[in-house]
């Protein structure tokens, strides 16, 4: 963590790129904005140099990647800002007041990359365990910096660190996980939403064992779900399924492709007291929805929370055949009155298109619907309001 | 209320109207689809015919208004729907069901139009007492078998017709205001939403005395709200003041032009026993604004919830700048750290539109944010996927 302030490199934008966006609050500047000279392309991956607009005007600290198509990631604006343990505890420190306004208890995504201070690195907090996923290279490179402010400003007693982040190989860096602070649980995490007790494997689970994104809408459904029969496809842990039965609901069945998913949110269920009420169904989840759909299954409130089908625009065209597929083959299932909640994670499928292919997919099935609710990740995720990218995670409610 | 099924008129759509659209769920035709001949001209506003398209096949049942833009608006897919007093209680029926699915007290939007099966019928229900909008003229026909069904499905004891909708003028119908059944209240009703209580003038008051749609958004700024300093501006009866002073707010100031919704707003504070820590101040808001800032007044938790400013495409310009120019001048009200709600309720500002006026006046007001919240009109305000024109109301919130 050398970071020589007087000897700090400095990085230009070219002329023609848009250096009053990164005034007003844009956080990247890419490859092609850079005047990428042999100096440059010599700055070991995570430096952090000082950003400079073509007239040579500083425009802030940069941490400079020159393996990535972000190559600058602005991540103080003050270019003479020192990057040590109280810097990364300020950020922390903003970040949880807005979580412990929020939230009752300590389960929540602390950080959430740039549009809270520090880009390309999300922390799940689960009491008092964190999990690290240090997305960029300078994260990567300020690692134990940031453990250590972590430990001091929440108090949490074990830090893992998660590198299955897809981000990490677009900036070089590995895939090897670890224990940074404490000692790893031996057993899954038992995390309180919504009325419902979920399981956490933090260890072996995917990216942190637990989504905390989908809070506000897993809580929307809860609303519809007394007495209802609950179909809960692409369920992982059993996300809408458990916060249903928690709050009335009839009966439940999950359905995902991970035998491991499905024993975790049988563990939930069994933790909540609702397993009686609780069925799991693994397989391919659209083999399942056209054999439910077969059998003349009916449910008075079904949700399909499908992986990122379109995550990049290359398959925008794909993944929303995909989105509208789910939808025809889930409103058959759909009870009269009864209600299908749709979400989506895909980055690339804007929130009219999602819109479109839902409707499109409910149409075919031969259904009509009112859209009864439209939800977004939770408050704990909040967005740049110069980077619309993030806001990859659409929930819309319909009822058939 | 004469309606000879035998003898229903037709009336047909030209050849390069879209049937596809009414055919897949789309609930209007406008003037410039139909064929409109003498005979349709001299249809009464009201009337009810079958819609064909150009191949005189049968559409649905429409109700026709030959002096509206909206000439035809299908009511029923079903083009030999009788529509009786049954015909209402049914769809009052299914409308009923998804509102005490979602809500614990009987206080809500019951029907929000088309995409409740009633096409430019709104419904605000208020325990025993029920506001009907009819803002289209066939609604204004059939307003008897209307209110017969509605006293039938729901128990409420008075209706009241409020004319004061401007769309009613588009359709050629009068503004008079008329009590249909019982007696109309003679005092503010007290309606509870989010801990809070709000005094509702159901005869004297803007619209239906009160707006349910913010209710999930006051909702999410009452989780702000703790120990906060609240300014609610353009507050109406105090609508995000009270709900945040239900949740433990530590003050709350409501400014709106209107004395009397003002003194609403303190007679509901009143009620709700949260009087000690609620103040008003009447007068321009922008002005207001613009005086709290010279003062240099500080706030935890600044909310805006002006009126439309952009009604229409032709105000958009305008509009996009008027919401710019109030979140300029809210952004340096907020304490460091604190929050900036943001509403609209402008039909032609979409959210991107919207969205980026408020990052502009926030940036022009010197601050940097995350949003952390989108939200919309409620789930009992449901939207037909075809209309997107529905999805009026937006709020955003962001930390400055």
């Amino acid at each position: 963590m050398n970071d020589p302030l007087p000897d700090r490199p400095r990085v230009r934008l070219k002329p023609k790129a848009n250096a009053r966006a990164l005034r007003h609050g844009a956080p990247w500047a890419y490859a092609g904005d850079l005047v990428t000279d042999r100096r440059t392309r010599a700055l070991s991956p995570g430096t952090l140099a000082v950003l400079q607009d073509a007239a040579q005007t500083d425009l802030g600290l940069a941490a400079i990647n020159p393996g990535s198509r972000i190559m600058a990631r602005i991540i103080d604006r003050d270019s003479a800002a020192v990057v040590d343990q109280d810097w990364f505890a300020a950020r922390l420190t903003r970040a949880l007041a807005l979580r412990e306004r929020l939230f009752d208890a300590p389960f929540y995504r602390l950080i959430h990359a740039e549009a809270d201070g520090l880009p390309g690195v999300v922390i799940d907090r689960f009491d008092a365990v964190a999990v690290i996923q240090p997305n960029a290279a300078w994260a990567e490179l300020h690692l134990d910096l940031l453990a250590d402010a972590l430990a001091r400003v929440t108090g949490v007693t074990t830090i893992l660190k998660n590198a299955g982040g897809r981000a990490r190989a677009l900036e070089g860096l590995d895939d090897v996980s670890a224990v940074l602070r404490g000692a790893a649980p031996d057993a899954p995490v038992p995390v309180p939403m919504n009325g419902a007790t979920y399981m956490a494997d933090l260890t072996g689970g995917q990216k942190t064992g637990l989504f905390y994104d989908q809070r506000p809408n897993h809580a929307f459904a809860a609303r519809l779900a007394r007495d209802a029969r609950v179909l809960d496809v692409f369920s992982h842990v059993g996300g809408f399924a458990l916060a249903a039965l928690a709050n009335g609901a009839q009966s439940a069945l999950a359905v995902d492709g991970s035998a491991a998913a499905l024993a975790l949110a049988e563990a939930g269920a069994d933790a909540g007291d609702v397993a009686t009420r609780f069925t799991t169904r693994q397989g391919d989840a659209f083999d399942v929805l056209a054999a439910l759909g077969a059998e003349g299954a009916a449910f008075d409130l079904v949700i399909c929370d499908p992986p990122a089908f379109a995550p990049g625009k290359q398959a925008l065209t794909a993944g929303l055949r995909a989105y509208e597929r789910v939808a025809r083959l889930a409103a058959p299932l759909v009870a009269p009155g009864g209600y299908l909640g749709l979400c989506s994670c895909s980055h690339a499928a804007d929130l009219p298109r999602f819109h479109g292919a839902c409707a499109r997919g409910i149409g075919r099935a031969g259904r009509s619907a009112q859209l009864i609710h439209t939800g977004f990740a939770g408050p704990d995720h909040p967005q740049l309001p110069h980077l619309a990218e993030s806001g990859y995670l659409k929930a819309l409610f319909f009822r058939l």
